[in-house]
């Protein structure tokens, strides 16, 4: 048995008394994250340093005790939930940006640092870090790229992976290594830096970043069409790509997010029908205007009963509004009810979209539950909100056998459990019918660089 | 010692005797690929099935011989050839288009397809394959991969492994497995692709690809802009990102490519200054006008002494020729020299790219080699043609040490060795200096997955 008073003096002396905790009320904070599930660390800490972290992670190499890196602990999957036990990490004081290179588009941030916070920093400057998860004012750079994070502007821009150029990790042995490159491309090598995107911490601990970063686009149009069909709206996304336009935001909001909308903000001006789609273009002034005429003029073609352009920046703004609510107003349907993260980011061929949000209704239907389905139609990825009683044991059950089906559903359609939020816990016990014997290669690959498994064990099905 | 005989016969069993050979002047012709170096095989075998190429991965892991995947052996870095002897499996014969899904946006190939075949099928569609190397003509589906391959477009569409979705292989165990997900995007598990993209045949032979493909755009346009001064040509491209602009292509002849363009085609309408920008803007009709007006203005502004805009297919075509002969030109100024390929793929931060085009030229000086120096300067990437009396040993080591400046020279400036090429034999002895401790990392995985180091042994430095 370790002595769990010797591990945390030696905790203490790496980071520091004030930075280091075996408190049960902090213990329990660090217990949790934005799923359902849950996990008790026997310490939480709190490095300021690269070096700091390789002490760490050096001592639990040593001891053999699990290591759970965590950033804003945002995360939907239970990624950073400690299910095993051991040391918490917190990553948020390495927050740092370290160098803005808007010549050679590049910047270099630390972990910690909040998403919302570089894409302020660079607006003033005219570029942006393009990936753009919803949960932007609390998502870490780290935890997004540790999760392979995304978000709206997918369709044209990409994924986090795209714009990862070097990163700095704490490997499983305490080491310190930087891989990638500075330079624009580079063919030299493995791609290590895109192995340890979408690790969820399972191969080392990234304490740096260097990202890739884009001028911001000097216009911006929004072009809403409303189907009264399902199968329309997904031909309209087909119709528009095949008329040679690749949109930077490609949102489908169906029957049941609008009508949360419209309960949770009765006065945006937005129709209810079957599907709304909105196609955000951006480029410049004379190009997306051209781009916009052409998508209206596809919806139309395709059976659109109303399409509407906002270039104006209130109608613009309003309406991405709706969208942004949409998360938050999926409980306004059923007031008693809390929404629960599970199968909340299913991703399907984009042909196959229409379909999966018809098999989404039809199980919303048979188990009685009110669901709320949106999300990235352009990128097959959608976001059904589940909502129960959580005080009610029947509604546990219920909300299990509903994911269930919903993920099935995906796989089945030969999609993913998930797009953009990672597997963590909650998709794990799909990863064989996901991954076959690709499994047997993630496991060949954890126990080459962490063969005392203790970086985020439990999670992934590894 | 093994049985060649043995060997031989039990390979004759797997492809059929008029798919494998032992046949001196055969073995001759797989000793080589476009770079200076050599190696002989000891078998060739030309398989049809992913399925026979299991059983000739199984064999050569039971008699633990090395097993080289080729294409078309149009790689410049030597990835394909047999430095330790052993079995060359070429992948022509597997050359189907097996899918084209323009609804979703994807495509499923066998490895052999050549990449120009590829972009023909889909143009018919109004779709294409955006990473467009320059060797399209030739270069497989496979080998692009296997190589980490780009080319000029790669500013504002990425490169091979951004596009790779899907991929089926055969590993060092014989087994086969596909990685990967058909969803558009996917954050689920460790990104097993791009392990495989770059990775140069050393984890496992690609069998089929899904690869992400796009709607072509509307419209393109070229713009030209002539400088007398390197450094203002650098100001150039970074003040046109700055003006919010990604082009398509961004693409630099120095004096030196202009001359030998110049000296190849007499007749074609092109400026002889320090440097020439091309800026290829592609998107809807009035967007690429507006955008190319706006290059135009940038170009100006940064000490232009010409700028010229072309939108007419023919003038456009025409300078892109200008562009597409420089390679072949290179040795136009030297008529009684041929290129070796030899640092010919250094990439470096874009406001670096002024100063290693002088320090080329500098070295050249030094030794007395006229240097014609190209490439995609939007992505760092350039092209140094160096170009010697092959009959010559003199001249050879005046190569190698003209090669040594190079390569390091664009590692001191932040850069790689390689921007889409691929390390092979011929940058491998640059590994350690760019990769420093993170090569470890490449070598713990490659001991994991290919433990008897059967698969393109000898390769990358591992």
């Amino acid at each position: 048995m370790v002595d769990k008073a010797e591990i945390f003096d030696k905790l203490k002396s790496i980071v520091g008394e004030e930075n280091a905790s075996m408190d049960e009320a902090v213990l329990r904070v660090y217990s949790y994250d934005v799923s359902p599930y849950k996990g008790r660390p026997d310490f939480v800490v709190r490095p300021g340093t690269p070096e700091e972290i390789a002490e760490i992670v050096k001592l639990a190499n040593q001891y053999k005790i699990p290591v759970i890196p965590r950033g804003a602990g945002s995360g939907a999957a239970g990624g950073a939930v400690p299910v095993n036990g051991g040391i918490v990490i917190e990553l948020t004081r390495l927050n740092r940006i370290l160098e803005i290179d808007t010549a050679n588009l590049q910047v270099v941030v630390e972990p910690g640092v909040v998403h919302a916070t570089l894409n302020k920093e660079l607006a003033k400057l005219g570029y942006f870090f393009p990936v753009d998860p919803g949960s932007t004012d609390m998502a870490t750079i780290g935890g997004l790229i540790s999760n392979g994070g995304s978000g709206m502007r997918s369709v044209k821009y990409g994924v986090t992976r795209d714009y990862v150029m070097q990163l700095e990790i704490v490997l499983p042995s305490g080491e310190i290594v930087t891989v990638g490159s500075k330079a624009p491309k580079s063919a030299s090598g493995y791609d290590l830096p895109r192995l340890f995107v979408g690790a969820e911490g399972t191969l080392g601990i990234i304490t740096k970043a260097r990202l890739k970063i884009l001028p911001m686009p000097q216009a911006k149009a929004l072009v809403l069409a409303a189907f009264d069909d399902l199968e329309k709206a997904g031909n309209a996304v087909v119709n528009t790509f095949a008329a040679g336009i690749v949109p930077s935001g490609l949102e489908i909001l169906d029957r049941s997010a609008l009508e949360a909308v419209k309960t949770y903000r009765p006065n945006l001006d937005i129709p209810i029908v079957e599907a709304l789609l909105l196609f955000e273009v951006d480029g410049t002034p004379a190009g997306i205007r051209e781009e916009a005429a052409r998508i209206e003029e596809v919806c139309k073609n395709t059976g659109a009963v109303k399409v509407d352009i906002a270039t104006s920046k209130e109608r613009f703004d309003e309406l991405w509004a709706a969208r942004a609510v949409v998360g938050a107003a999926t409980t306004a349907l059923n007031p008693d009810c809390t929404r629960v993260y599970e199968a909340e980011d299913i991703t399907v061929p984009i042909t196959n979209v229409p379909k999966i949000l018809l098999k989404i209704r039809e199980i919303g239907k048979k188990y009685g539950m009110n669901i709320v389905t949106f999300g990235h139609i352009g990128s097959g990825n959608l976001h059904p909100a589940l909502v129960i009683n959580v005080l009610d044991d029947d509604e546990w059950d219920k909300l299990w056998k509903v994911s269930e089906e919903i993920q099935t559903a995906a796989l089945e359609m030969g999609g993913t459990t998930t797009g953009e939020h990672g597997i963590g816990i909650a998709r794990a016990r799909f990863m064989e019918a996901e991954h076959g014997k690709a499994m047997e290669l993630m496991r060949v690959i954890k126990k080459a660089l962490d063969p005392n498994n203790i970086m985020n064990p439990g999670k992934m099905a590894l």
